[in-house]
């Protein structure tokens, strides 16, 4: 074969590949009026418009911009679609992100189909295909990530809307999907332990395939014997928690998840609210839906896994625990397009099950660095380094993860108290 | 003329009024796009979706909802768009107006519509005008001073997009309007006072045609004698106050005045920017513009209105001073369609001058009830007399009122370290 | 009489005078310990400690430290102890006083002393007397205020004391001075209105002895004819009030009220405490009492006073209408030491009652400069002036007021939001 | 050797160590006033006068209550001075520990006093000296903590006091204990890096004498190879650091840490201050002294000691590398009374040098348990446990640490923000 057949046959698949992750984002636009794009309901959360600037920012600034003669859709973007890499320059506050009302939806969508003709442009003709190729792979990776922001962002925004509305009432999509199952018995048989044996493992990526900075280099730890549970913690042990007092005793909690949840007034995972009868339902992207017993529980905090967890006589695995004892496990198949809500566990097959469709899983690390772990030069080295502290892991993926961002080695991070990603957790004990 | 010939008159009438002010409502939002009538920019200001959607309830709760058999647009506006009226039932956080993505624009639109229809309906059907008449003409003016809100609230959220865009560019009113105009020479030379001698004045409004609750009784007052400068402050004296110190020494301000000037870092007026050569340029519903000296000064809070009064040797007029000097004065004819930039005095007639179209003047009143003042019955007395503290009043009228919103006696408040609203100042002294 | 003679008497009579007040200062705080002089326990008050040494430094830095010679006790005091007066220079910030452990007690003491020492020196020797002399008066009228505030702050203090301790725990005055009354007879046949009639009337202080200068100028004002209330409103009445919803029902309330009343969780009067059977019990300067029916109700906010009025179908007087009513009642006798604690209503005697014994009455004028006022010129000019703005006043004087500090013409000051001074209410009606 | 002899060894040697214990804690107390022991500089730090009496609650809680016929002091002071044992009931805010003016200083030191009685009589008559011991010592332990918190507390609000007084100003010890050295040449050829291999190590409190729970469990950990420096980071280093701009490069900071010193306007350690001609001067226990390039830096947040690893193309080790590379090293001898100020290196001996007398070192390590850790039972389980979140471990001890609490194993933990402790660094390198 000859190089000029091999780089067309590269070239095609990164384009077909970047042409799908970016409808793909705009497909999770589609239900969402300008307005809604509009929203910021937080400083933590975006505007779903930021959203699909920054990625298209990300592309430019990173594989455009360092073209000769490349012009920009517009000098002012890199100033206001910047997230948080400050050796690109100033960047515009993040929590007045809601405030930028132009460019308005329409010209987002048009700066979105210039860069893309750019990047198709650029693609089909350039000879630096190999140089080019890990950083449209990162870009994509960052764009999927957004694409998970995108939706539990708008969930939050819409949350607060006394109408309570369905992100997806303009879409047609059934709530069906995400209805309730009341016909899944719920286990109060307990958990199912996997048995891991203490020893010295290898954690972390090994340089096959595309991979974070962060998950890396690979290394090895000590491990002490310990007990997975198979499957993920469920709304109906949830209830059964918040039954013993769970969120009035501090014997449960860590000291500063215990005060935030007194300042905050939690009562209830994030959602969650009390009809009259004393039933519980949540808000959902298919708007309010009753709690589901058999349901992975959802929307916690580290605070609050961690609180379950203690009540249960259990603690949240380290990361390493997680990774040693997932890594065996086929990632699940089933579409890319994320299914938005995590599904009761149905299968009875043996071993580790709802690793990375359902919920990501609090972990017990915080999120720190590798040993020998170098961050990359220049300002993609500001992607993930400089977010360790303060922050904790988690594992798996959720039902709001594309498909083909799933990996066992993903370290997902963020702060103790945030409640709005789609967080629960799977318990562990010492053997 | 019989009977049904009068009804007939005043029905038309009225639809031709409630039609002209609805519409120039509309007008205002039609440079807009849907995510500019999204924003909120601080808990003061409402959204321009809000202030559509706010309006429209106030003719649907306070005329519609009393006939018998009306069926509301939707049940759950009357929770949205209700502002203060504490008594019409629970009300939507304020700060929090900003995050109601729908019903959207277009929606609010139909809701408009809708209102308008059955109002229409209303007017040509009832036997009861005499009866509908004052809440709708109440309802007519509280809609013109939402029209003003709507330039101020849009003008400050505009303002802290990095891309200062302007209002108008999606309707092509020329800048030019609202340019520098140098050739306007500056009085240097100072202020025409105008004396008025000690005595018992009758102030407050006298019952002949519309007025807010507030204006009235009208009730006599004693006035020491003083007089009045001739015309308004401007930007050229403002800037010798600045050049003198006037943001950096506390003797010339209120404690409260100094503490918030400090805390805020304010060494300008509102929307004030110093370019590289030290020249000013401000923010204005025409986007950025050169200061023009000759300008009425604008964007003032209370405390800076009185700071420049102290350090001017002069003070700010009593609310009854102004009024006194004022009534005798005809109002400024013109377009009923407000010019949406103060304008330089050119005019040197005799007499006061510039008291109603350029800038809301601070009067050294606080907001308080006249003697005998009893607000209207139920909800309706909820619109004034419950703001009568932490508030100062301002009169006159500015460049962004409606000329038939116009009145000697109407008192306008805001607190006195609001910058926002076209606020200006006129000096007075001691005689 | 020879010069000499008439100044030697006036030394004397200055001499006597001020050692008076400033021994009453010194009694204040000798129940308190060196840890009880330090507290601060809000940014509104100060510690006993820090009124000890800014009342003595008003002294130095306003007489003292204009004789040629002086050498101040210590430089730093006069950063230390100035409290707002920026013509003075730089002051440390208010809330921060209480962190200011040294100088410590004794050394504040012996500040005392030592400018007692150079004031009395002054006294017996200056050729400057009439200079001095309003200075003098003018301090002792500041040391006074701040008796008061001593006591107001230090109550503030020790309330948040879980041990709800006593302030004369260390004394040994009996608490029964202060004692529930319960055989007076609350008059719940109502009040008696004492009717004025409508004209001009003279306002103001009218230079006959001491005054501060935000008392004059005497001036005119119209008057309305109005009912004045002849005794306080008590703390039966107030319990009508709050057994009819008086803090639940948004209608009684100005909006600014409303809202703080709901930020801060009000439900009852400042230092109020429901015990196990639903009785009030009150915080006071003796520890916890029984709230007496007949009491003068006390400790109330602008906000609650004026919807306790508007519950009564009444309203706040102007401070005009209470001053041209209670100009013509003597100020009530009885021994200099106040009795720190409002007195129920006793006396049968026609007219006015209650008018400066008990508690200071919250009217419903803001505070603003009368018609030509001026400032005293330098620092001085800072003591009233500069605090026109959000403030209310209060009239008569209170169970803390030094008797010989009472006047007629008074126009205490303070946020319509401050609960913690001796502030309750009398009614007025209209004609 | 009998029982009662070998017991009346033990009661005499457990008397004589809480003796030596709370005299020192009392001696630290000495040169302070009431006025000083009052204070509270801050949410995170307490009043000595606290400091003094809950470490007397502790012992009066866990060891005399459960002691049949103990009659408490004053049933109050198990609510005032409980620090956030949830287990043992509600506790006062610590924001407010400053407002508790009673009981006074002398009112702590009597509560002391009868405590001590009670436990002496304990120890001399208890037949279950084996039972108490652990409690007793555990009580001695955390007691030095609280002298460590005492001095680091009292030395924060002093600093506050514009006087900028002297800790030992009442005591006599010469200032120049602590005073600049310049004569110590700052070593520039840099550090020496001492190696340590890959391996397998084990870390933790083996069991032998006193240890906190979170000290172990023992357990193995991976390390990779290191080398680790043989002295701290000094001032003269970290003047390097600013002067390249350390405090304005983000790119040398973690995304929380720029955020906070951007905030919080950090641009040199806590308590430096620049004096006109450029040089740094810092406020310390013996008041203001001159920044000596030899001394250790000293009081810098994680944050900052991050950033300045990053700087020196270093990082921080974990505790692990600490721990394993420091075990080998006997503790530095000298007096059981700390020195009160970091000492410049003048040692050029082989091995790891200042590792436990001058200031406690950030580790790269945030603070969670070990494998297998499990708190104490009942409340003391609250000592350590909950607070195993969003802090980081710093190892080592400082000049204020006293000699006997010295452990290689000891966890102290802070939040990265903390700058009050006597915190600096250490630097470490990958092999």
């Amino acid at each position: 074969m000859s190089t000029a057949t091999a780089t067309a046959r590269d070239s095609a698949r990164l384009r077909e590949r970047y042409t799908a992750v970016r409808r793909a984002t705009e497909r999770l636009a589609q239900p969402l009026s300008a307005e809604d794009c509009q929203l910021q309901s937080m400083p933590d959360a975006s505007p779903v418009k930021w959203h699909l600037a920054h990625t298209t920012w990300f592309f430019e600034t990173f594989i455009l911009a360092r073209e000769s003669g490349y012009r920009p859709v517009d000098q002012q973007f890199s100033f206001l679609f910047n997230s948080y890499y400050e050796a690109v320059g100033a960047r515009y506050p993040r929590p007045q992100r809601g405030i930028i009302s132009r460019p308005n939806l329409d010209e987002v969508r048009r700066y979105r189909r210039g860069v893309d003709e750019s990047i198709d442009r650029l693609l089909r003709s350039s000879g630096r295909l190999a140089e080019i190729e890990p950083l449209l792979t990162l870009g994509l990776h960052h764009e999927q990530q957004h694409q998970e922001l995108i939706l539990t962002d708008i969930q939050h925004a819409l949350s607060l809307n006394p109408l309570r509305p369905e992100y997806h009432d303009h879409q047609g999509r059934p709530a069906a999907v995400c209805a309730s199952s009341n016909t899944h018995p719920v286990s109060r048989a307990g958990h199912e332990w996997l048995d891991f044996p203490a020893g010295l493992r290898w954690i972390g990526h090994d340089g096959d395939g595309f991979a974070f900075d962060n998950e890396g280099p690979r290394h090895r730890v000590w491990l002490e014997g310990y007990s997975l549970a198979a499957r993920l913690v469920t709304c109906g042990e949830f209830l059964d928690f918040m039954a013993d007092g769970g969120y009035s005793r501090p014997e449960f909690w860590l000291s500063d998840g215990w005060a935030t949840c007194q300042a905050r007034g939690w009562a209830a995972p994030l959602y969650w609210e009390q009809d009259d009868t004393g039933g519980w339902r949540r808000f959902s992207l298919f708007g309010m839906k009753s709690v589901d017993p058999a349901e992975p529980i959802c929307h916690l905090s580290y605070y609050e896994a961690d609180a379950f967890a203690r009540w249960a006589s259990a603690r949240l695995p380290t990361e390493a625990e997680w990774e040693a004892a997932a890594i065996e496990v086929p990632i699940a198949g089933g579409p890319e397009e994320p299914p938005l809500c995590p599904q009761p566990v149905t299968s009875t097959s043996p071993g580790l099950r709802q690793l990375d469709r359902d919920v990501w899983q609090w972990t017990a690390s915080p999120y720190t660095a590798y040993p020998g772990f170098t961050p990359s030069a220049g300002a993609l080295g500001e992607y993930n380094g400089k977010f360790m502290c303060n922050q904790m892991v988690l594992r798996g993926g959720s039902c709001a993860t594309p498909r083909s961002h799933v990996r066992r080695t993903y370290r997902n991070f963020f702060p103790p108290e945030a409640r709005w990603q789609f967080s629960g957790l799977r318990l562990v004990r010492d053997r």
